[in-house]
This record gives C-alpha cells, sequence and structure tokens, in this order.
C-alpha cells in the first residue's frame, strides 16, 4: 500500500515535508494546497503534484494522509476539518496556542477515531534516538535528572514574535516534549525564570529570550531547560540523562569534523546553524515514522496528547516566569 | 619577607594546606594545633613543624597567619579569636551555617580590620581561572547566562549529613560562590527545587540529594545549578558560561587521555573522582593567592563577604524549595 | 542543459552514482547497461531508467555522458570507446591496474579530445574539503607533512583480493590521490613496508593487509600512509596536514554524537562502519562536481593523469616493499 | 631503608631530578657535583644538598645513587666510574652518542654487576602507561601497528644540534624506545626518510628537522614514527597502538579544558608546550620507579640494553635515510 499525502502549506516546513515524503518508500506526494501561486507552481514543478484546495483534498479519493504546515491559528480547525474527512493527520506544532482549543480539537480527534501525529521532530533525530534506546535498554538506570540546552543562533523577527505565543509556547515547547520523552514519566512541578537579555524589542513584545526552567515529576525527577534566543557559535541542541547507574548525554553537530591548530589554539567550526540541517534526518526519520504506523494501523509515536502536555507545560512555565511561584499541574 | 602559619586541624584539609603551605615561596608552616596526638604527631614528623595550642599560636610572635581546618561550627570563634590577636586568617568555607553568627564575626573582623580570607577553592582552579580570563577580556561579550554542573561520585554518610547544614549549605555553596564570580553581579532572585533520588536516608534526615537552582541577578542575567550526590562516572564539575558574543565552557579531567576502540566503541577513563586530587592544584594556587595578598598588603581575592552572600544564596535557595516560591535577596 | 547519463554496471557503485545523478540538478539518470537482467529491471523499477547495450548507449544521441562502474579490466576499453563516441566519462578508480594500459587509454582521451573524471571520491568529502580550504587560505602555511590513516573494517574475501591488484592498487590508492591533492606537490621517492596480520590467505595470494608507506616530494615534503585491513571499531578515516603555520586535521565521523558514561568510562558508539555511508555525501558531491564542469566546458577536478600518478605511486610502494628500497619516479 | 642520592650536574634536568628525588619517599639528595659555582650554590640553597667533587662522590659512604645529568660525551665515562665505585646508576638518555661505547660502557655494568637504569621517561607519563596497560590486560588483542606522533614546539639553536648527535639519535631516540616497548618485541627492519623543511641552519649542519621512520619486526608488526622539530600548536606527544581487537591511543594534554566558542568557532588552547610541563608526572614517577627496584633489588624498569637497543636504531634510521634502503639490525 502507498500512502497517498496532501501537504497543506508550502513554506519552509511544508518543503520539508514535501523531500521527507518522496523520499519515503510506501508515500507518495499527490496534491499540494498553497494560497501563493508562485509558490504552489515551484512545489508543483519539482514534485509533480496536483495544485488543490482544502476542499478537494478533503474529498480526493487519493489522498490517504495530510500534512499540515499552515499558519498555527489554522491548525485546530484543519485537523478537526480531515479528522471528519477520514484522513490520517500529520500536524505541525502546536496544534493551538490555546490548551482550551487544542482541547476541543482532540476531542473530535477522539470521535471521529481519526489518527493525529503531532511534529516533535527532535523525538526522531538519531543522536536523540540513540540517547533514549540506552535509557531504554537499561543503560544508565532509572533516570533521575535531564538537562537539555537549546539555544537559537538568533532571534527571530519582531513580527514572528508577535504571533509566536511566547518563547515558552514557540522554543520550549521542543524541550518539554524532550524532557517529557526521556523523564519516562508526566510532569507535576514547573518553575520558571525569563529574561530579556538579546533583543529589547523582544521585552517590548511581552515576551522574554532568555529563559530556565525545572520541572519536577511525582517521583522528584527533574529536569532542566536553558533556552536563549542567541548563539553566536550556531545552533546549540544538546541533551544530557543523568541516572542512577550512568549518563548518557548527545553532543552537538559541528560543521565540519576539521580542527585548525596553531599559535592561537585548536579551533573546529561552528556548530550546524540552520535548524533545517541540524534536524534534516529527523525530519525525515519522522514522515517515515508516521507512514510506517498509519500503514501498519499501529500507535503513532507521537500524538495530539502529546501536543497539549507540551502546551500546558508552557503555559505553566510562563505562569511561574510572572508570577514567581511554583506551578503545579492537574 | 616569609609569612609563618600556623595550620588548626590536621584532617583531609589542613593536611591538603599543609603540602600547599610548604610548597609556596615566602611563607613557612611553623606550627600546627591538633588535639588528636597520632595526627599531629605525623605532620610534625613529615613537616618539622611545632606543636602549639590555639592560645599559644595565638601569642606566638612566629605566626603572621593562620588556616583553619577545624570543625565548622568552630570556624566563628577562631575568626574573631585570631581577629584580635592580629593575625591573617585564611578559613575554609563555610565561616558558619547561621548567616547572623558569619554577620558577627565579619563584624569582629572589620572592627580589628584583620585580613580574612574565605576558601573557595574552585577559583583558583586553572580552567576555571581561564573561564574568567576569557570573561575578563571580552571575548564572550556581556554574560548572559551560566551554567553549573556539579556532581559528587557519592552521597556523604549520615553522620557527616547530620552536620553539613542541608546540601544548599555544603554543597551548592561552591556553586553559589562560582555564580556570582561568573556573574559579575550580585543575585537577587533564588528558585530551587530539590528531591531525594539517590539515599532515602538523605531523605529521613530532612535533606535533599539532587537540587536544581535558578538565579538572577537585577539586570535579569541568569545562573542555573544543577547539584547531585551521585554520579557513576566520576566527579562531575563543568562550568559554561554564555555570553552576547560567545560561549566559554571548561569541561571534565579525566583520569588520563586514554581512549580504548573496538567493536563496543570508544572508551575513555572515568573522571577524577576525588575533589582532593581534581583541585590539587586549586589547592595549591589558594595558599599561595593568600600569601601573595597578604605579603603585598593587598584585597584577599575571596572575603568573608563572599563567604556570607554564598551562605544567603543557600538559605534563599532552601526556602524556595520548602516553599516553591521564588525567594528575593534584601 | 541537462546532462542525460547512462551508467554502465548496476553494483553497488552503479546504485550510488544512480542515486547521486538522480539527485543532481542538471543531470538526468537516461539509461543503464547491465548485463544481470534482476539487477537491470531493479534499476528501471527505481529510476524509470532505460535498458540499453553498450553499443547502443555509444549510439544513443540523448546520452551526454557515461559512468563506467563495470569490473576493473573493462575500465580502459569503455574509456576509449566512449572517448571515441564522443561522451563525457566518469570513470571509477582504477583505470586500469597496468600503468601501460591507462597510459594507452590516457591517449586515446587526448586524441579525442573526450572529457574524463577518474572517480576518487574522498577529494569531495565535506571534511577533507574543509582541510584542504584551510590550506589553500593559507591558515597552516607551508605544507610540511600529511599523515593519512585508513583502515578498513575488515579484510575483503580471497575472490576479491584475487582481481585486486593488491593492496596498494586497490585500497592505498585512494590515499596516494590524497597525498598528491593535500602535498600539492608530486611525489618523487617512495618507500614502503608491508606485512600480513590479519588475514593469512591474503599472504598466501602474494598480497598484504597492512601496509605504512612515506612519499617525498622534490622539496622534501612528506606524507605517510597507514592502511590495515581490520579495523574492530569502524572504517578509520583521518587526515593530517602538518604545515609551517599550524595544523588542519579531519577526524573521523561516529554512529552518533552519544556518549554513555558510567563506572568503566565514558563510550562513544563505533565509526560509520560502511564506506558507502562514510563518504555518502562524497559520492553526491563527486557527480556535481563532474555535472558542474562537463556542463560548463571546464577543467575536470580529478583527471585521468590523477588516476595513473596514483597508480604508479601504488607500483612503486609495492616494488619498495619487495626490495626494501627507496623508488624514484621518473 | 632511604637511598642517598648524588646529583652530577644542576642543569634543567638536574633540576627536574632533584625536585623528584626530594619528593620521592626513600630516597634523599645528599650531594651535588657542579662546576659553575653559582648554579651549585642555588641547588645547595634550594634543597640543602653537600657540593662534592665527582671524585668525593665516588667515594662517599652516603651516596648509594647517582643520576647523571652531565653533558652526554661524560656519560659513559661516568656510568663506568660509578658503576666501579658500586653505586647505583640513573643515566640520563643517550648513554653515548657512538653505540661501541655505549657497548663498552655496558660490558663495564655487566662486569662489575652494577645497576643501571636509563632515563626512557616517557615510559613513566601516565598517559602512556595506560596505553601499556591497556595491551598487557588483552584490551586490543595482538598488537599490529603503533603509530607514535612527535614534534617539538620549535628547533633547538644550532649549538646544541651540532653536539645532539642529530634528530635520530637526539629526538627520535625517545620514540624507538616507545616503539619498542609498546610493539613488544625486537625491530629488525629500518626505514626512514628526512627533510630540511623547518630550519635551513639545520640542513648546513647535515641534520634533518623532519623525520618519518617504519619499524618492523620479525613477525611484520610495524612501527610508524613522524617527527618534526616545529610544531605550532604546542608540544604534540600522541601514541596510537592498533591490534587485533582494537586500538588504544593517548591523546594530547592542552594548556587547560576550556574552550571558548563563537562566530569563528570553538577554540580550545594551544597544547602544553615545554617538555619539563608535559612530562612533569613522568620525570617524577621514573626517580620513583628507580627508588624503588634499587631499594627492592629487582630488575630496573628501563636498562643500558634499551640505550643501547634506541640507539642502534638510530644509528639505522640514519643510514636509511642517506642509502634509500632498509636497513636490517642484526
Amino acid at each position: 500500500m502507498t500512502l497517498g499525502f496532501a501537504i497543506l502549506g508550502a513554506g519552509r516546513i511544508g518543503q520539508a515535508h514535501a523531500r521527507a515524503i518522496s523520499a519515503t518508500a510506501g508515500a507518495r506526494f499527490v496534491a499540494l494546497s498553497e494560497p501563493t501561486q508562485t509558490a504552489a507552481d515551484d512545489m508543483k514543478a519539482r514534485y509533480g503534484c496536483d495544485l488543490r484546495s482544502i476542499e478537494e483534498i478533503a474529498a480526493s479519493e487519493d489522498i490517504d494522509a495530510v500534512a499540515i504546515c499552515t499558519p498555527t491559528d489554522t491548525h485546530a480547525d484543519l485537523i478537526e476539518q480531515f479528522a471528519k474527512a477520514g484522513k490520517a493527520i500529520f500536524c505541525e506544532k502546536p496544534v493551538d496556542l490555546s490548551a482550551e482549543r487544542v482541547r476541543q480539537a482532540l476531542a473530535t480527534v477522539e470521535d471521529t477515531g481519526a489518527k493525529l501525529m503531532v511534529g516533535f521532530n527532535r523525538r526522531f533525530d538519531p543522536d536523540f534516538m540513540s540517547v533514549k534506546a540506552a535509557i531504554d535498554a537499561g543503560q544508565i538506570g532509572d533516570v533521575e535528572m535531564v538537562v537539555i540546552t537549546s539555544r537559537d543562533p538568533g532571534p527571530p523577527p519582531a513580527a514572528y514574535i508577535k504571533v509566536s505565543g511566547g518563547i515558552f509556547r514557540d522554543m520550549t515547547i521542543h524541550d518539554f516534549d524532550m524532557a517529557r520523552w526521556l523523564l519516562g514519566q508526566e510532569v507535576v512541578t514547573v518553575m520558571a525564570q525569563g529574561s530579556v537579555l538579546v533583543d529589547p524589542e523582544i521585552g517590548a513584545l511581552g515576551d522574554f529570550d532568555s529563559v530556565n526552567v525545572i520541572l519536577k515529576t511525582a517521583s522528584g525527577k527533574q529536569a532542566v531547560i536553558t533556552n536563549s534566543r542567541r548563539a553566536t557559535y550556531g545552533y546549540d541542541q544538546r541533551i544530557e540523562v543523568h541516572g542512577s547507574a550512568g549518563m548518557a548525554s548527545a553532543a552537538n553537530r559541528h560543521e565540519s569534523t576539521v580542527e585548525v591548530s596553531g599559535g592561537a589554539g585548536f579551533t573546529r567550526p561552528p556548530l550546524l546553524n540552520f535548524f533545517m540541517d541540524r534536524y534534516a534526518v529527523a525530519y525525515a526519520n519522522e514522515i517515515a515514522a508516521f507512514v510506517a504506523a498509519v500503514t501498519a494501523g499501529g500507535a503513532l509515536p507521537t500524538t495530539g496528547q502529546d501536543g497539549l502536555r507540551a502546551l500546558e507545560l508552557a503555559d505553566a512555565s510562563l505562569e511561574s516566569a510572572q508570577t514567581g511561584k511554583a506551578v503545579t499541574l492537574g
């Protein structure tokens, strides 16, 4: 069986998924919905896909699955529409910036029995998968502490910040999902601290650009997340999991393995700077996992509930950073 | 001029300072006060020092400086006694477990004009000094975030925990000092979270064995400290300072630089496991810095105020971990 | 302009080039010649290419270039045939195991004015390209010494050894090309030493499995090559270039960046074990460079002369290892 | 029992051994012989040693052992003199620049039954000892290839080159000893290549400044040594031992573990630049091993035969570099 795909949105992430779908055995990129004509034409020229409207896609017999790559404020509506249309759904995070709206959409998913996967690409990064495999194999004993470092090369433009939902919902949300995945338990208490150190304009918009978060589970396991909108040396993405019998850690990926040495020391190149390069394999793996799960009729590796949980942690972090109090989740 | 030293206490740390004083040009290890006769005799045999009582040392003309290496609950009294006796004082941290008592002792130091250095040895570690030098040289721009990882190889015995003042006052106190030193600003807000994951007996004594702390300065700079009483791979001591123009980080020291490779991968040895080995050079540098400052009549690199500030951060962290609220320092 | 390609041979390397050609803008995989029907059908199914005979390809108007991926003993004949047919030629190394036969084929290439590139894929590895770029940018001053480490994970089967031309012509030949490229000068003297340490059957066939070579240029620059048919820890591929002002080195690529730490130390995974994985990007870059050069009508990055020179160094090394004398090249 | 030591020569290496002897339990630095009065007085002031003539030392009852740290051309005579005087002898390498003269001196040592250790300090470096321990523990199977990299930060002055015996006898001699030690077999064939790339004055004196050597044992094990009188990034000292079941390697020691990262990449400091710093622990261990062996009456870890063998390999390398032929040792 080959899964017929429609992609909704031909932006950067839509293009990434187009590449991934085209390269995945058992998947076919059938149709695209994209309002901007030039972007639509480019994709058609490159992949030979049809151009269809959202409604046409919902009604298409040759479409089994949709990849929602549109702006965030359309995600929940589209999930509901395609759940009712009986399509398998891959939706980019976040489902919505409002946890309440997410819950509504997930209710529809549940009622219709639709398949929904939320795109937490980092779980599919080969290095992070190796860390998880080491944990699952018992190599580090019981997990005690998770430390996640995630720093963007530079701040996004103010226009993006305005619609992003703030750093916790836009950036840290990936780390909340990683923390839950690596802790292997739900977080019950959140403490967070936010600052504006990189770009005053971000502060003027009521957001932070530098945050630290401590998560704690019922059994006392902890996770620490450190985020910054600035990293002059490249896209800094590390995890470290400390257990009763050892530690598993994933290091950064540099532009090359080359070191140049001289009187001033030994210099390695900066880190891969662009998230699309850093997580290129993760994006491909993610789509392959979606295709494999839908085709086999099995459970999806990341679900709408994962999306909701990460958003709740983001909301709790924002509250903690604003009130100076630990926030307990229900 | 040669500085005549008396060491008070011939325990592990007293022995470390004996080695350091003996190896420091401009210093001479003149006398020891130690109630346990065999320990006293061993030091005398090894270093040729005199054995004298505390009172004799206070009255000795050939003693210019004392190194206080006795149990914590005697530190404040001894500081006051030797401040009045006009001796330069090197005191192991902490000055006392009570911030109030510390303030009293420091008042005496101020009144007498005595020289007091509190032993925060990590500031004298060559690797950490290089990080600080990189900051001071402007290599990373303005400091934004400090991340300190400090994990002990294993928990101390319950008897030690009982008199330690708890993990924040005993273990994290070093990291509070490092954070202040590296941030270059005073901390105004503290958030902390504690768990018992390593040893239930520690929990039974009302202490934590696994803690994370977020510190924040008035301008929004942050420091994260992660501590555990367990690290199966050795004594884990790392710092990372993120600035507007770059990052400076100090890595761990392994037992050797050797890597053994085969079908199972590439294996490097564990970390130096014992704090005396890991910080051997730091202990020597620390004494040399004390001797240099006292001899030159200049400012001491770490003062009683540093000791007090670190203790206040420990107290605030404990309160935050207990109440779930951020604690603001006066 | 799009370059129409025919691939001759659907073996492992033919498949690699099929992937590369399909992924290269400006190139199209038009036809395949492959005597084994199932292998031919597989490629046709995957890439939609035509299946044609060698003669049909030589006569095809829609074929601009051929990629010769057939057994070594057919390379020289095919080069001559397609040079006369006016096709651009990409040929896997070696051109032939006989330097004399290579010279004949290159004479035909010269007479016909054909474009010929010999596949020294390592020059197109991003890490090694970074080393070369550092040299060309003057970062290490004048090159003095090159050290190349190349160890295969395990020995090939005896059947392969028999037709391989021996370790110097089969394995070291890549390193000879790298050495010439990095030294930036021709080698004039060769010293080599060979042993049988891995597989006695290799010795029984008159070949070595462990060799070391010292190359020297007229100005005294030196290169050292160390080869083994065994590396339990993966495919070991390193270079190090020492210059008057510094050193540039490329490290190995591990399976992941993950390190697992515990009482036994810190363990990273083995190296990428398969040359197709290790050099996946190099194979793609190599074809892209061929397409770009042929399309632009410019010089090819690796030529028949490069193939001949590397073979001459292999012959000289064999002679040196057999006679115990340095061999001087004409 | 405490071993009474005399040191002959108060130069750089004599001072290093003075520090080592003073710090070694079971050893006492009794007397020094040094013709330069100021150097002699400095040592006396620092260590409280007596100043005696060579003859007085030979006749001294309180001297059990001598450390010969005088110029090379006096070593053989002093070994003979002190062998006859019944003193245990620690002699810096080389015993003499003439293998014939070394054999004479060793004959005297054998006739008198004297204890003689030749100072190959690198065998006592903790990192290299770990590599050897890994081999001896069977962690890498049978040793197949040894790769030794040894590069000096910069060339010595011409005056030193003139009396050094040339790079093979002065610098590579350490690596010959390391190769023998790590191979665990005697070398039977030597191939070497020399160049002048660093300093033309070295060439004018008939010496090389850049050499590569291939050693081979009777069973085919090989060692490669690469030497240069220039390394802008510090004192480059690495070994790598490849065996049938794995590889053990020792990396360089940097000035610190600190890395500074920014837009230009990640920079670690240069290597420890001075051999006395790099091998500080090795020098101490070496003397401790001598003291332990002499005191226990056991075998010395490095003998006169080791010194002779290394010199023979140096002579063979020079011959090979000059003639372009492999040289076979008797």
